[in-house]
C-alpha cells in the first residue's frame, strides 16, 4: 500500500471549489502536497504561494504549461511566452515540476504538431533550468489526439523527452491516460529517472463522459497496484497525485472530495 | 484519390437499415461491395448470400468474430464456438474475411486477456483455414480497452498475428482506431501482406459520442490519404470499407447514406 504521506491532492479533483477551500480541507484530512492549477495561481502567486505554505502544505506539480502546436509562427511564439510564465509561477507557487498538456494539432498534420512540441519545449527548457522547474511531458489518453494533445504514449513522450537532459524533461505517467497500453512497462522502464511524476484515478465501465468520466481508485479497471509498483521498482519515490474530473464527484463538498480521496488512496494505491 | 470500384459499405453504415435495403441502394449507387453483419446473416446465411449475389455485390468482410476473453473455461470455449460457426457463416456469405474484434478482459488483468486471445485464434484458425476463411485482427481505439477490445494498437495487433501464418492470420486497419498512434507507418510496413482489410470514416471534433461519433471522410481530422497510400504502398489492393458508427447518419434513408459515403469516398479517401 502507499502510505497517505505521498497522497497529493490535484486541485482539479475538487474542480469548483476555491483553492483555500481545498487547502483546508487537506490540511483537516492528513493530505500533506497539493497540486493546484494556474488558474489559482496566475493572478498572485505569491499570496497562493503563502496560502499553500502558511498551511504546512507542499507543492507536488503545477497544472501546466504546453499547448506548443499552432498555425502561426506568432501563436507559437505566444504559446512559448505563456509557458515561460508558467515556469515562473511554478518556482513561485514552490514547486520544481510544471506538467506539459502539449496540445492538438492545428490542422491535419499530427506528426509535425509533434515536431512543435520538441521546438516549444526546446524553447523553454534553458529558462526553465535556470529556474530550478522541471519539465514533465504528459501522454493524454488517445481520444484526446485530437482536441488535447498530440502526444498520446509514454513511447512518444519518451521519445521526445530523450532530446532534453534526464534532470530537466521527463514525463508525467497518469495511470487515466496510459493503462491501456501494451507497450506501458516496457516505457515504464525505458522512462527510469525520467518518471517525475504519478497521477492516479480510474477507468470507469461504461465511461460516463469522455472529458469528465474518470473514476474514483477502485471504481474502475486500471491495475492501479501494479502501475505504482513499476514506477517505484524504476526507481519513483515522489508524491502520488490523485487527479480526477468528475462531474458527480464535483458536485460534493470539498471537504468530502478530499476525505473519500484519502479513503480511496490508503485502499486501491 | 481511389477508385469507386474499391468503395465496399459495410452494412452499420446504415444501422437502422435492413440487408435488403443497404444492397439495393448500393447497387444504385454503383457500389460493388458491401460489408455485413452477422445479425443480419446468422439466421440464414444462404439467403443473405443469395440476396447480395443476385444484386452482382461482393462481400469485403463479415463483422465479427472474436470477444475470446472471459473469466472461465468453459465460457471461453463457448466463445471459441461462436467464431466456429462465425467462420461458416463468413463462408457461406461469400467472403473470404472474418473480422475480429476480440472483447474485454473479464477482471482487471489486461495482459492476461491478451493471452486468452492468441488462445481463442489458435482454437479457431485450423477450422478458418479448412474454409478458406482469413482471421483480421481489428484493433480498436483505446478508449474501448475496457469494454470492447483490449487489443488497441497496430502493434499489439502484429504481434499477436505473428504467432500464425501471414496468409491466415492479419490486420484489419480502422483509421478510426489507429491514427492517433505515433507507431502507425512503421507498423503498417510492419504488417506487410497480413494487412487483410483497410477501413475508412473520420474522427470529428468535438467528438459527440465514444461510440456513436464518428465522423464521414473528409469531416474530421483524419489523414485518409496518407493512410490509405501507406496500406497502398506495402502492397494492399483490396475493397475500402466505409463503417461509420453515427446516429444522425443512422437517421438518414439508406439510400441517401449510400450515395453520400460514395461521394466523400470520391472526394477524400
Amino acid at each position: 500500500m502507499a502510505e497517505l504521506s505521498r497522497l497529493s491532492f490535484n486541485q482539479m479533483t475538487a474542480g469548483k471549489a476555491t483553492l483555500a477551500e481545498v487547502v483546508d480541507a487537506c490540511v483537516r484530512h492528513g493530505v500533506q502536497w497539493i497540486g493546484p492549477w494556474r488558474y489559482s495561481v496566475t493572478d498572485n502567486p505569491a499570496a497562493a504561494a503563502a496560502l499553500i505554505r502558511n498551511a504546512g502544505l507542499k507543492v507536488s506539480s503545477l497544472c501546466r504549461g504546453g499547448m506548443f502546436p499552432a498555425a502561426t509562427k506568432e501563436e507559437r511564439q505566444r504559446r512559448i511566452e505563456d509557458n515561460l510564465r508558467a515556469i515562473d509561477e511554478a518556482a513561485a507557487i514552490g514547486t520544481d515540476l510544471l506538467v506539459l498538456v502539449n496540445g492538438p494539432a492545428p490542422d491535419r498534420d499530427i506528426d509535425g504538431a509533434r515536431r512543435m512540441v520538441v521546438d516549444g519545449i526546446a524553447a523553454v527548457v534553458d529558462h526553465a533550468a535556470k529556474s530550478g522547474v522541471r519539465l514533465g511531458i504528459e501522454p493524454l489518453h488517445p481520444m484526446f489526439a485530437a482536441d488535447r494533445s498530440v502526444v498520446v504514449t509514454m513511447g512518444e513522450a519518451n521519445e521526445i523527452a530523450s532530446n532534453f537532459q534526464p534532470c530537466q524533461v521527463g514525463l508525467v505517467v497518469d495511470v487515466y491516460h496510459i493503462w491501456w497500453d501494451p507497450q506501458v512497462y516496457a516505457e515504464i522502464q525505458r522512462a527510469g529517472e525520467r518518471i517525475f511524476a504519478f497521477h492516479v484515478s480510474d477507468w470507469i465501465v461504461p465511461t460516463p463522459d469522455m472529458l469528465m468520466g474518470r473514476g474514483m481508485m477502485g471504481d474502475g479497471v486500471i491495475e492501479l497496484k501494479r502501475l505504482r509498483e513499476a514506477v517505484e521498482q524504476i526507481g519513483y519515490r515522489g508524491p502520488i497525485e490523485v487527479e480526477i474530473f468528475n462531474e458527480a464527484l464535483w458536485s460534493l463538498p470539498a471537504d468530502e472530495i478530499v476525505r473519500l480521496t484519502a479513503d480511496r488512496f490508503e485502499k486501491f494505491v
